[in-house]
């Protein structure tokens, strides 16, 4: 282990140079445009993949964008870890915001990376995270450590809802075999407390459209006397989440795990300083379902917000118009029994139920996904923990995140193998905002902790 | 006037393509994109003035986009009649829903219109409007039957306020000085039903702002824990307008003229049929103000529309963002005695006194405008109508509005005359939507409309 060590220590400055010459790419999945960016990157994955030493590299051809492939196969009898990540990254808009170009890495000191952090659209979610197994498994070839066999799939759809994964895994059962799956693409609680990811939630996502009027009118002329959609809509979002800050939608909550008294004083030993909290985002006061923390309120409990709302004239100017239409994008976040097609359809019936009769609205679900759990007795849970204590000098406790990795709970079913999810990053990257970043100490952290995962995993 | 007639039935085709050449410029007043376009506009409407044969044809400078001053000055003792029109246009978003491109302009047949309809922007709203006084003024000169003396000014920001306006006018109140001022920027209530508009709706136009958290956040991991500024402002906008359709604004009724009802049931001799209202714009069912007509709504009593909502994640596919801003552009219109002043304050005072404590909010008024009143016993009334009946052959009512044209209110302050709002439109235009077009009928009906005006006016 202190050779593998010595050889990450000494390549520090390249594993880096490397990872800004991947965030240069705008592999942004959720934009058409950027569709050729995209396709370059995977190429760029294969390569670092080739290089670092892995077998039968390839790019998979999918429906949408091509997964990466590679393995290292030492021996059958071992047991093997499969890596996953995804080199596709969020669309950077609002762009005015970003203090340099999104796809232009540069590294800058603050207050919580002394170090430096990396600056860049997809730094931390997720090319810097499964760029640093692409690097501890150069580490472990290099220096002939490697206790076990790896496989990686990276692929290029995770932000848009991962649509050709699920089919591509079931395509490759025998070829993705393994006995668990090891995933950075979640966050430490601070650097002070390190954590190992043990939930996820689940995601219902949808695209909702309010029609009134069949075209668009002057609202001096129709203005007071037609279903404006902008105001219906606004009463319909306003209409979802009651004053307790409960989700109105009819049997949203019968299938909610709830969680033992014990087990939320269990959790809530992790509690953040609310007054630090708040003045981290800039706000003067917190708000969110009655009778739980804001701790619990972003793990435990299942939620519902607006990301996206538009209609009529949203341009520069004034434009006195009635728009015909007008739209929102709404995401809810799952937890334990509850399931994106149960969510989903319930939604839709709620929000046709609330649509008044002279409005036509449509529901249309984009992607969804299943909450999921990782006991902390597993053997994988372990193997994460140890590992990161040793790599922290610090005490790892188990952590539930709001964020959701649909595909978690597709791996179980498929591969019936644990996903372990060993995330670096912090809550403060800005993961899907501008600015996004991750810090230089997260990153090679990281790629210090994976060869001891390894080590011990393969101990058993 | 037979002469005149002739001349005008003579050139129809001519004046024709004149209008098509002014609707190929793009004219956006509201975005700087189109900058040279409006001045470009300018310098054409200023040649045209010319060709027709008025005097001391000049493009006058302002702040903003250039005023288009044009004169023939018979004899001072004459009565004089100043002509306002513009020549700029509303932005023509949502580009999709125009079956070809907006200058780009063609004639078709419609139902309304079996002569056809020039499709373009600005063909009705007010290029095709003014023109018409440009031409009718170009036959009365050559036939050498003006009986009054007339002044032209025509603008480039009436669809962004009016901003130069008002100073113009102020400075040049010796040169602008006249008896009558004439607009053609309204529409007819019907071919059937020929309408002079005696009343049109003040306007309060304002921006507003919501803040939640300092920076865009990841849904999950903040999600249901923190104000979603986009629900706030759904909340918020939801909070404007109360059940019975009243808006709740604290204090928005104190200054409305109430009309009595003889005057209501006077005015609703022109109801439509609601049936056909409802289908020209697809709807199954009207709403507004309780215990006021849809006539009524839309003319004697004041109203609020949300003119267009942003915020969040608006492109293709999904993002799971709460954004740190959410914005709506909300315009409210006003009825005697009401005013922009006033209505701006209390709406700035009601938003921030119903916004949560723990975000921020920012009004930004735009532009504002008087409503205004043309007495129906008024000589310049009393020429419009009969210019009207004789070119129509119908009675003639008088029709009150509910757009805004707030220059009407300013003119009678600064030059202390009454405008006479003698437009050809039809409701039906879509003159601030995709498809605007003006009837070729319309058009010429309003050519020969025009020098009986000016005789009648003369006469007294």
């Amino acid at each position: 282990m202190e050779q593998t060590l010595n050889y990450i220590e000494q390549n520090k400055a390249r594993f880096l140079d490397e990872l800004l010459e991947l965030l240069k790419i705008a592999s942004i999945s959720a934009d058409p445009a950027y569709n050729q960016d995209v396709l370059d990157c995977a190429d760029k994955v294969a390569q670092y993949l080739t290089d670092a030493g892995a077998d039968k590299v390839e790019v998979c051809d999918t429906e949408g964008y091509p997964i990466v492939y590679g393995e290292k196969i030492l021996d059958p009898s071992l047991p093997t870890v499969l890596v996953y990540g995804h080199y596709d990254v969020q669309p950077p808009d609002p762009l005015d915001l970003w203090k340099k170009p999104p796809f232009e890495p540069y590294i800058e000191k603050t207050e919580l990376h002394p170090e430096g952090a990396i600056f860049a659209r997809g730094s931390a979610d997720d090319k810097g995270q499964f760029f640093m197994h692409v690097k501890a498994f150069e580490a472990m070839i290099k220096t002939e450590s490697l206790p076990c066999n790896v496989k990686f799939i990276i692929e290029g759809e995770e932000e848009v809802g991962s649509k050709s994964l699920e089919g591509f895994v079931k395509q490759h059962t025998e070829k993705l075999s393994c006995d668990c799956i090891l995933i950075s693409d979640t966050h430490i609680y601070s650097r002070e407390q390190p954590t190992v990811t043990t939930g996820l939630r689940g995601l219902s996502y949808v695209e909702v459209e309010v029609q009134g009027p069949n075209r668009d009118l002057h609202s001096g002329l129709y203005g007071g006397a037609v279903p404006n959609p902008i105001h219906v809509l606004s009463r319909m979002v306003a209409d979802l989440i009651d004053e307790d800050g409960k989700i109105k939608i009819d049997g949203f909550y019968d299938n909610v795990l709830e969680i033992s008294s014990e087990d939320r004083l269990e959790m809530n030993r992790l509690k953040d300083n609310p007054e630090e909290f708040m003045q981290s985002i800039g706000l003067s006061g917190v708000e969110g379902e009655k009778g739980y923390t804001t701790l619990e309120r972003t793990s435990i409990r299942p939620t519902l917000d607006c990301n996206g709302i538009w209609g009529g004239y949203i341009g520069e100017g004034a434009k006195t118009v009635i728009p015909s239409k007008a739209f929102a994008k709404i995401s809810m976040r799952l937890v334990p029994y509850q399931t994106p097609e149960e969510i989903t359809e319930k939604f839709t019936a709620y929000f046709e139920k609330i649509a008044p009769s002279n409005v036509k609205v449509k529901v249309t679900p984009h992607h969804g996904g299943m909450p999921y759990v990782l006991p902390s007795d597993t053997k994988e849970y372990l193997a994460a923990k140890k590992a990161m204590e040793t790599a922290f000098g610090k005490e790892v406790l188990p952590y539930r995140s709001g964020g959701s990795i649909p595909i978690t709970a597709m791996f179980e079913q498929v591969l019936k193998a644990k996903s372990v999810l060993m995330g670096f990053g912090l809550d403060s990257d800005a993961i899907h905002s501008p600015n996004e970043h991750y810090g230089l100490f997260n990153f090679y952290k990281g790629i210090e902790s994976i060869p001891l995962f390894f080590a011990n995993y393969a101990k058993g």
